[in-house]
């Protein structure tokens, strides 16, 4: 089962040629769930044959232009390309009368968005069968959130040889694979541990940018697979960084480390850096798993 | 001296990856002027090395998204450049309002943006001293204009040798570029056309998008050097160009053929359309001197 995350824009406020605005598509079984929304995000779905039409769910994270000023678009072109089926977003409340003036300027799409917004305290926001998802307040000019995406545990494993051997009825699989024993016909019990392997293990991803340095957050990105964190500056530009509610490459890692992440993406660079390198260096002196987002770049998890 | 148009964006309303949506620059001696604002406009502008910061007018043609939602983002980043100079901003009337519920939202960039709305009746909009840009009315679904940029009559070009061989005095030589003839000493008149040769001639350039077919427009557009007309539309699907106030192919070539246009370029290409050859050869047939828009193109008039 898929559980992805492409890049679709991993630029700070301005964007450059080759780093469009802030967007992350997470794919999970098919199911695409769009993380922020710059401009060109629709261009660049495209660009990475990635259908805006299965797109079930928008997070957009704060009221900045370069998270945000893709949706018209999309929105527009989705209902152009025959999209029925209804998109819900989430997002900061005053989103919801933005795109109402959008709409009294230019046309509604013809298909249903269903507007959710995020609460001032940390909370599950969305469940299907497969994932949860969560936001959490980050710490930036304007009030801005992060997300978790989290799947759920997943069913163990039957073994083929096992259903064989003691002739299993199709009937009795879902419970043993949801931790059922299985008792034969001669009433002997089979222990559920002799009868199947543990399944995948849940994967996780947690998106924050933008955002300062912040320990806040910990307790809800602990342990996640995958930390996008914002890196806007190299560590030389701190009191810059502060000053404006961003984060360095090493603040990035710092939070990585003291909340365990797995591996740490970071991006969201500012324009005036035109080599990467560096920041991944310094990122990667105080937590050695850190990638560079770059745009078109997918990581499977 | 320049006068050129670069293609930033030639797809109709939904964009492609190789063709944005739309707008053009107009280079005239070092100026910008940008017409329309599609999506990635600011992201082309920087992929063809054309600063921002010298656009000195935006015209924007009509009330659709993929003519105006780039004009936030672009507003945006020449705030965050630094810009002070004030912007000349022309277009529909509710062009205004949109703006100020966009910076309602997020923020009003910090130079003056001066907004024109554009007239009912065709009219002279701008004028500085080497160029008039007049607008008219297309037919769309909605109020659509287009506009033509015309540069001034050029002053004649004094012959060098005429000046040694009749001491011509400096302070005459603008008087003669102007067209007066030149007195000597001896009371001699000399005519202006011994010791002038022409200027370049004066050049000029319409944007006609979105329309259907209407030669309202045609005195507007009469004897145009290069005529940018829609053609949204292979031939064959004249009756659905019609029914949507779009043009086809051989619309555009007959329209430049009744203007008495120097040279059409044809864009604003449906989605659908994966191969522009066709195009071409389609509105050649009618008018030879078609090119086809793609992104990045430039033409020096």
């Amino acid at each position: 089962m898929t559980f992805s995350v492409t890049v679709l824009g991993c630029s700070a406020a301005i964007p450059v040629i080759q780093r469009f605005s802030t967007a992350h598509l997470l794919q999970t079984d098919g199911r695409f769930f769009l993380i922020d929304c710059g401009e060109g995000t629709q261009i660049q779905l495209r660009r990475y044959g990635l259908s805006a039409m299965r797109i079930q769910c928008v997070f957009i994270s704060h009221m900045h232009g370069d998270h945000t000023f893709g949706l018209p678009g999309l929105l527009s072109t989705m209902g152009m390309n025959g999209r029925t089926e209804p998109l819900h977003l989430f997002g900061p409340a005053p989103l919801e009368g933005y795109l109402q003036q959008v709409y009294a300027f230019f046309n509604p799409p013809e298909f249903e968005v269903i507007f959710h917004a995020l609460p001032d305290q940390p909370q599950q926001i969305f469940e299907d069968k497969q994932l949860t998802v969560s936001c959490f307040q980050l710490k930036h000019r304007i009030k801005t959130w992060g997300f978790r995406f989290e799947e759920k545990e997943r069913l163990r494993n039957i073994r083929p040889d096992m259903i064989a051997y003691y002739r299993i009825p199709v009937r009795d699989i879902p419970g043993i694979k949801a931790g059922n024993d299985f008792v034969t016909e001669d009433g002997e019990i089979i222990p559920n541990r002799k009868l199947t392997v543990p399944g995948i293990p849940a994967r996780s991803y947690a998106f924050c940018s933008d955002t300062v340095y912040n320990e806040d957050m910990l307790p809800y990105i602990d342990g996640v697979d995958l930390l996008y964190h914002e890196a806007t500056y190299a560590a030389d530009q701190a009191a810059r960084a502060a000053e404006v509610f961003h984060s360095t490459t090493v603040c990035a890692a710092r939070i990585a480390a003291k909340a365990h992440a797995k591996q740490l993406m970071i991006g969201h660079y500012s324009a005036k850096y035109k080599e990467l390198e560096p920041l991944l260096q310094e990122a990667r002196t105080v937590f050695p798993d850190t990638i560079l987002a770059t745009d078109g770049l997918t990581v499977k998890l």
